[in-house]
């Protein structure tokens, strides 16, 4: 029976048992629970029972369900009366089992307490070993072991953990007195220490731990096994359990299960040994068996690192045949779970026992590996494949790394705004970064915040580090969009802009320092930390071509400028969904002409203006155009507010005022009146347009005049698509659209040449959501702007919200960041009335998101459900995406 | 027959003949129209067919209808033949029913030729007299009439209007030919011309026409009457007209008629008069005949103000029989009309001819006047009283106003941000302001634009004065709300804070000057212009009584202070739906408090300041609680952003850093550290009580120990309602609502009062209004702010939008002024969703709304049409919200 039918067969047992069943027993007469049990066994307790139902040799043992966890902390942290009966009751089915009697001298059965969650929760929560000792039964475990060694180094051991973990004593008490012993003993391992400096040391322990708690170490097996149970089931919310589970959506109300289970032992002599392994290397995803092991040890101490453990093919030499049924059953384990596993297993006197099994984890790189290896062994499928990489963790393999084995010292730690690593000079503004660029020097673009007339800088900068600004602050968008390593947010550096230093906690570094970033993780470095470049595996590129094949959302990529163009064509996207032409304005040799076209005072001067700015922007139209080779190009008409092409000290100003022949205080006047309170909602997007018909009228030749030139240049098919910002009305986009059709048929009847266009808009406000029938009605396509659209439809704005969005989070307010990861009950709400009413006006209305949002899985995955097109992300996150809208395409069907 | 019979018959025969009838017959020999048919005769065709239909006299002639005036633009301004041949056929028709012919000397029919809309359009298009005169038909008119005078009179009257209308001269070129003419003759009255000079007017008449326009005058009548027709139609698109009907909200898709009429003389000797009247003075709206004549001229002449006309009632003496029986037909006119009528008479050679009734054009007084009393005599009910009433108009009558009287230079021109009248000395500072208030001189507050912080100022002035902003600006807003006069965006004027002067169109004002403002039309002016009070009359307080007694929407109010209660409560407010707190905070001798509070840095701090404002806002509630006397009322806790309410100039922050003790360096680093870039969207409303607890929970303390104040000294039953801003979660509410009861739960157990409380929210983003059936479940009532939903809904920020926002009315982007009316497709959708949603949750939810669009009745109708059970307004607009919500209480039925 393999993993698929065992499911199939006790999902309905699962469902019926669930309610009343609360302990569960697994061993060779019979076993309750199987591996899809995981919400009632959690994880280890499920996959111990799947493992006695294949055949595999584990301890027989029993599982109290989670349901148990919830009743504990119900009735005030108190085990219910009649789950206590039935583990008393279980405890009698393991002895018989075992053929040993608990508490009995004359052949005591020891016991292991182990937590285990419905998901993995690695370290968190408490085990303890060897239950049942005390001096009887640990002097009978001496006598029938002959091994009275092995019988008092795991009475010594029970002791420790028990005090530690049931008892509330700080573990290192007991550590201290071990090692003091050593010490006299002149004894170097554990190992070293003899049978009675074991006995003697469990004697002093139990003194230690009646000095510090003030109460007796308990003497009745069934007391201590009470107390165990108690000790785990409060583990589940000790303070470091609560915030894993935060930070891995695990939510409070799963609790935890116990498993008890009969004790063996890889600590009872050289013929015993214990050892955790993997199916396949979890770090590289090569198909080899990959693990570690110790000759008379604990599980324990594999992971302590107290004695260095072998690697667990050297078994093979020490115990042949143990490791060859270890290698039958570790390969009958990933044929049956059909992934690669995680185990550990224990030898007793050469008898091979498993103790746990789990998916492993690993790195992005093994899991695409594994994936596309797996898929050719045949052992899943193709929609397997691509649900077994996270597309999250993508990310890692696109950008340079940090080398794990080079040497840092930690200076400061922002939020992992973008991806990979950075090293170079600290620079305070862009204009330093662009003469270090020059000097053939690598700079850190060092900033308060960034603002769009930082771009330049940002272009050259190997990193940006911001101290304020949140994961989607300026600085962040556009590192991301440049697949730039940036920190940001990094509170705990003061910058001086005047004296050119940063100073944090009292280390002052200044300009010409050297400083680099982990955009992954958010630290900062002092001086250089050595990189390792990514490359991209060819089973990377299959996992890919598998993602196209199943996907349904066409990929398209942010970009600006060819280079970006070039970069996200590499990573497979399918065309531009937003090229913003504001970022072409700031270009220095550009800046001043926007500039003159701002501040006329007339419609005949700022046309002026414009007439000098067009061939500028058709050219850049026109290396999008081929760049993109006959892929869609959608061109976004000027957005933002006028008064982000200004300067703004006066200073600034002067020199304006002279370069333009006007005068400094009318030009200081125009900046002021031009200032606004809340510029998210003010005067820009469309409004610029009704305002000043000549901007987009401009815009639009250029963008005509681009596709003529390139068609006739290039003899390529260009179908350019026009995008208007922030409409709030239909009749907003019927205006323009007029005017921009006008535009372009001039461009066609004077050159001769024709071609087809489509003038859509960006939704980005409530509005034009709720009224997206009557704008399906003059839009060729619907672009969602979800940033803005978050913004305004939450209130919220994204530049601020760094303040108080992680008391949001914290307080489970919002799940994720809402501009990282799509609101789908608010935002999305919206997103998805827009489509149905858009597409009831218009049904072949192409929809696509052009946000943030469309590189995230998360939202990825909802935008398929909500029937988008397209979405269009930053050219770093092309492949994320990918792989995110074939994991929505797989799960869907 | 009755009207409302009428209506009812001939509504089927309007609907059939709708599209196939083009021209109107109206005389003694049958009627093809009727008072009904308005949208196909236009009024004045209307009412002439109502008049005949009834029994009254009036000429016969014919109307074209107003399908004809779409047809005649879609035809590129040319008359369709169809329509010319039916008018043919009428002149015939004409021709019989007079007994005369149309261009025959011998007996010529004259006809007049008039436009007539559907909805009034006083003055904005075109009429032309005596058509059907030339050279033989004057002489033929002369020689029937015996009276050469009176003949070449009409003929000189026909060429000046002809030319001007059809024929697009300069009417001034003709008027200053005649009065040349006249000083050479020696006349001081046109009726001291003799007939030969008339006759040789006429001929020097012509021949200006022709020098002027190089066209020969029209001799042929058809001729005549075509071009007439063709000019009237035209008329329908003059720029005038156009902006007429965009400030009347008339589409310009309905179209005019035009009205050919067989010509009565008012001119015909001294036994011929014309005139107009008023069945009730349209000034005071006391039940007089009112009105004007003139003897011997036409109907020009009266309003021309060319000859002085008598007043109506002394037509008893002149022609005793006419004014007899125009009396018998005013009161028939009233009677059947149901409603005071404007009319126009014309008596010929003794004989009375009626050529128009319409509704009369009322002053406010008059309406309500008007309306109450013809409910007293039974000619309306109820509903109707209430109806006959503008509620935007009552605004007049409740603000001081400037003397009509008053002698005025007008310096300036700004946006009627908040009627009444106001006069004092220009004072540039909220301090000097107070400064004159102490010395006891009365102040005009100018300003740039004004803040939270001036609000001290504001309330002393007489007035407010702004450069920039609109109509719901924060000096409009507050104005309003203090019922005080306010004029904002007035961007002529240019304020020099530093020399205390302002500036417009050259001529400088200095602080002390004085001005005078008229919130009512936005003029400002030199010096002081007298004022009168206003006194609510006893007809006010009956319609008031009657609106309570249809409305189903409550009427509550926003006020802050006691001041304001105490107005509102004046006005019939029925409790208070928001009190905003902040508001009291700053108050010079709080605001220090705090900002301590704001600048601490810790929790312990910040609540030692909170414990210092506590009993500040603990006697401020207490008095609201006192001043409403148990009606309800609504506090919202703090809502904007706290560095609203710290100094922003390096000066002040150095003042307040030795005020408080504190660092300066690090005074000035909190207060950039609380800059916003998007403060709308930023960290306000509930989001500082997630972060900062502390502030709701003193707020929250405040109330609930000012209840218990005023309950245990007053012995009144007091229910407070706290309301929680800026909620987009119901977690948010669900968080501060658990925290708000604790607070109030331990005051009332201390105190061993009990009170019910209610804790609600604002919905004022979309996101709370998509989720609010969520939301409804931890809230007790809902209180829109569609202030900040419009904002957010829109992405439009108040007080940014000025500079775009014309255009966008203009271009009929918006209809109105979306922070004026609310945008009912938009806003309202979520408004509408959101009262649907939370009722679903919770059926007996409390609904209302508190922002701006509370006091403007097309959104108070919407409300009410929405479901709501209240809304809140500025106290100045109460009577305005009472009556809007009782029209809409009796549409809907």
């Amino acid at each position: 029976m393999d993993l698929e039918s065992s499911k199939a067969k006790m999902n309905a047992k699962a469902e019926t048992t669930q309610s009343s069943q609360m302990v569960f027993f697994f061993g060779p007469e019979g076993t309750d629970g199987n591996a899809a049990m995981k919400a009632i066994l959690g994880g280890k307790g499920a996959n111990l029972a799947e493992m006695i139902s294949i055949g595999i040799p584990v301890p027989p043992g029993f599982t109290i369900s989670t349901a148990v966890c919830t009743k504990f902390y119900e009735d005030g942290k108190k085990l219910p009366e009649v789950v206590w009966e039935d583990v008393l009751k279980n405890i009698s089915r393991l002895e018989k089992s075992m053929g040993k009697k608990f508490g009995d001298p004359a052949n005591p059965l020891l016991v292991s307490v182990r937590s285990g969650a419905r998901a993995s929760m690695p370290g968190m929560m408490d085990t303890i070993l060897n239950l049942g000792l005390n001096d009887e039964t640990a002097e009978g475990l001496a006598q029938i072991s002959k091994n009275s060694r092995f019988a008092f180094d795991s009475y010594r051991r029970f002791i420790q953990m028990y005090s530690n973990v049931v008892m509330g004593m700080n573990s290192s008490i007991l550590d201290i007195t071990m090692e003091d012993i050593k010490d006299v003993k002149g004894a170097v391992n554990d190992t070293d220490l003899t049978a009675e400096d074991l006995r003697k040391l469990s004697e002093t322990f139990k003194k230690k731990v009646f000095e510090t708690t003030g109460k007796k170490f308990p003497t009745i097996p069934m007391d201590q096994l009470k107390g165990a149970i108690s000790a785990v089931f409060e583990s589940w919310n000790t303070p470091r359990a609560i915030t894993y589970r935060k930070l891995n959506d695990i939510p409070d109300s799963w609790g935890t299960a116990v498993n008890i289970q009969a004790m063996v032992f890889g600590n009872r002599g050289d013929d015993s040994a214990t050892g955790v392994a993997f199916t396949r290397d979890p770090s590289t995803g090569e198909k080899k068996f990959y693990g570690e092991f110790l000759i008379n040890a604990q599980g324990e101490d594999v992971v302590a690192g107290i004695r260095t453990p072998r690697p667990v093919t050297e078994l093979q030499k020490a115990m042949p045949a143990a490791y060859e049924e270890l290698v039958g059953i570790y390969t009958k384990l990933e044929k049956h779970y059909r992934d690669m596993q995680d185990i550990e297993f224990t030898v007793e006197q050469n008898k091979l026992w498993m103790l746990q099994t789990r998916t492993g984890k690993r790195s992005a790189e093994a899991a695409v590996r594994i994936a596309i290896e797996m898929l050719k062994e045949k052992l899943i499928s193709e929609e397997e494949a691509l649900l077994r990489v996270d597309p999250y963790s993508l990310d890692q393999l696109l950008h340079p790394r940090l080398d794990p084995d080079a040497k840092r010292t930690q200076l400061a730690k922002g939020l992992p705004a973008s991806p990979g690593a950075a090293f170079g000079q600290i620079v305070f503004t862009p204009e330093e970064a662009e003469k270090f660029a020059e000097d053939g020097k690598k700079s850190v673009l060092v900033r308060i915040e960034t603002s769009p007339e930082d771009i330049h800088g940002m272009a050259v900068a190997q990193g940006i580090l911001t101290t304020r600004g949140g994961m989607t602050s300026h600085a962040a968008v556009v590192a991301r969009g440049m697949g730039k390593c940036c920190v940001a947010g990094c509170g705990d550096i003061e910058i001086d802009y005047d004296r050119e230093t940063m100073t944090v906690r009292g280390h002052t570094l200044k300009k010409g320092d050297s400083i680099t970033l982990d955009g992954g993780t958010g630290e900062v470095f002092l001086g250089e930390v050595k990189t390792v470049e990514p490359k991209l595996s060819a089973d990377f590129d299959a996992l890919m071509k598998l993602a196209d094949k199943h996907k349904k959302l066409g990929v398209l990529t942010n970009a600006d400028t060819p280079k970006d163009a070039a970069t996200a064509r590499r990573y497979g996207a399918e065309g531009i969904g937003l090229c913003r032409t504001e970022h072409m304005f700031f270009d220095s040799e550009r800046i001043d002409v926007v500039r003159e076209m701002i501040v006329a005072e007339n419609t005949t001067d700022r046309e002026k203006a414009l007439e000098k700015l067009l061939p500028m922007q058709k050219s850049d139209f026109a290396q999008l155009f081929e760049e993109m080779a006959g892929f869609p190009v959608t061109i976004r008409l000027l957005d933002p507010p006028l008064h982000e092409f200004l300067p703004q000290s006066d200073e600034e100003i002067k020199n304006l005022a002279t370069k333009l022949h006007i005068d400094g205080a009318r030009l200081k006047s125009k900046v002021l009146s031009l200032h606004e309170f809340n510029p998210m909602l003010g005067h820009r997007g469309c409004r610029l347009a009704i305002t000043f018909p000549e901007i987009y009228n401009m815009q639009s030749r250029a963008i005509a005049e681009a596709v003529v030139d390139v068609m006739k240049r290039k003899k390529l098919v260009v179908t350019p698509e026009i995008m208007i910002p922030l409409v709030g009305t239909a009749k907003e986009l019927a205006i323009l659209r007029k005017q921009c059709e006008s535009e372009v048929q001039k461009v066609q009847a004077k050159s001769g040449v024709s071609f087809k266009y489509k003038i859509g808009t960006m939704i980005e406000l409530p509005r034009a959501a709720l009224t997206a029938d009557e704008i399906a009605l003059v839009a060729d396509f619907f672009s969602f702007g979800t940033n803005d659209l978050t913004q305004t439809t939450m209130g919220l704005s994204r530049d601020d919200s760094g303040k108080f969005l992680n008391a949001y989070v914290s307080q489970g307010i919002f799940e994720k960041d809402p501009f990282v990861s799509i609101d789908q009950k608010g935002v999305g709400h919206l997103v998805k009335l827009a489509v149905d009413l858009g597409r009831k006006s218009k049904s072949d209305l192409k929809v696509g998101v052009c946000g943030e949002h469309g590189g995230d899985p998360a939202s990825v995955e909802f935008f398929h459900r909500a029937g988008l097109d397209y979405v269009s992300c930053s050219p770093y996150r092309v492949p994320i995406a990918r792989l995110a809208a074939a994991q929505a395409a797989v799960r869907k069907t």
